[in-house]
């Protein structure tokens, strides 16, 4: 078998380009050398050496209550539906990606948090198009006086707090209920579940 | 605040098309009434009544060995370079998602499974196109003659087998040897990492 790794990109010419997205067509050579076409889309709005986007996987900890993950809930067109997404936000012009998951988590849900971990550049979806995401986990410190009424910046998102024990049974419950789940939060909620043998 | 249910689709047309892609031009109302446009992307492939595609969280149990998850590296043409994903595959019309998952899985890495889970239609990148995923959890049976020398149908896509318990460093392993991790595997990976408090 021939690797992978010896595919190259040879081209990409753009076929047609809206105001945030453009369809692209891109020629490569497969591993064994022989020249192919592939159809991808971009965001025309992706900053130099960023990921597209943050998505914040945000754990809310309080005094004798359990950990609960927050969510948002919002119209997506694209979905024509509601959906459930960790919160999440395009990456400004020399934002870094811890910066980035603050100040949205702030404005898409009120609460404050520090940051734990933040992965490398993940794709979305790379047959389809170049998008990437880097995912912070960050704390809240529910105790803390300013994250008991924490105050939206952001119309249109309701925020949910879901006990980290229970999602995946709460996934499926909003699932049933018409909302499209993000396959991240999935992923996510899959991993968390005991190990049965 | 006005509910994120309370927007509506009015809308939708094709800006440009592709032989797998459409750029559309999606007009919605917002909770509060507010006609608005929305940029997105389609596939032109999706059958009636399914997701796009299946998406495989295949383990490999074999006695005396660590369990281990079964990814797949390829080129992918819109991210440049190669990626580390599940096992996966677009869904023919009239097929189940556990039929998909266990053939795409056959196809891809010659491993024969069963299946233990299914998850609903999950979005892919609600912000930017209406592509679906089904995730399907499959175990195989390792100490099945069968599955000692598994043969793949498909080319230039690499197998790997990787202990579950060591996922999320290995896969900072591959981002940076230039690989690009999807985004759903490493969400699983984070769900995967003792609680730590």
């Amino acid at each position: 078998m021939a690797s992978p790794n010896a595919a190259k990109f040879v081209k990409e010419e753009e076929v047609a380009r809206g105001k945030w997205l453009s369809l692209n067509n891109i020629t490569y050579t497969d591993p064994t050398g022989r020249e192919r076409q592939w159809e991808c889309v971009k965001r025309t709005t992706r900053q130099t050496d960023s990921a597209d986007a943050v998505g914040i996987i945000a754990i809310l900890k309080r005094m004798l209550k359990f950990d609960c993950i927050v969510l948002v809930l919002q119209y997506r067109p694209p979905m024509k539906c509601c959906t459930v997404e960790f919160p999440a936000g395009l990456v400004d012009a020399g934002e870094s990606p811890e910066t980035a998951a603050v100040r949205e988590l702030y404005e898409e849900t009120g609460y404050t948090a520090s940051v734990k971990h933040v992965t490398p550049a993940l794709c979305f979806d790379p047959g389809l198009g170049n998008t990437t995401v880097q995912l912070v986990t960050v704390e809240i410190d529910g105790n803390d006086k300013k994250n008991q009424n924490p105050h939206q910046k952001t119309e249109f998102i309701e925020v949910v707090l879901i006990p980290v024990d229970d999602l995946l049974q709460r996934l499926d419950d909003y699932a049933k209920s018409g909302y499209s789940v993000d396959s991240r939060v999935y992923s996510y909620a899959l991993g968390l579940q005991p190990k049965t043998s």
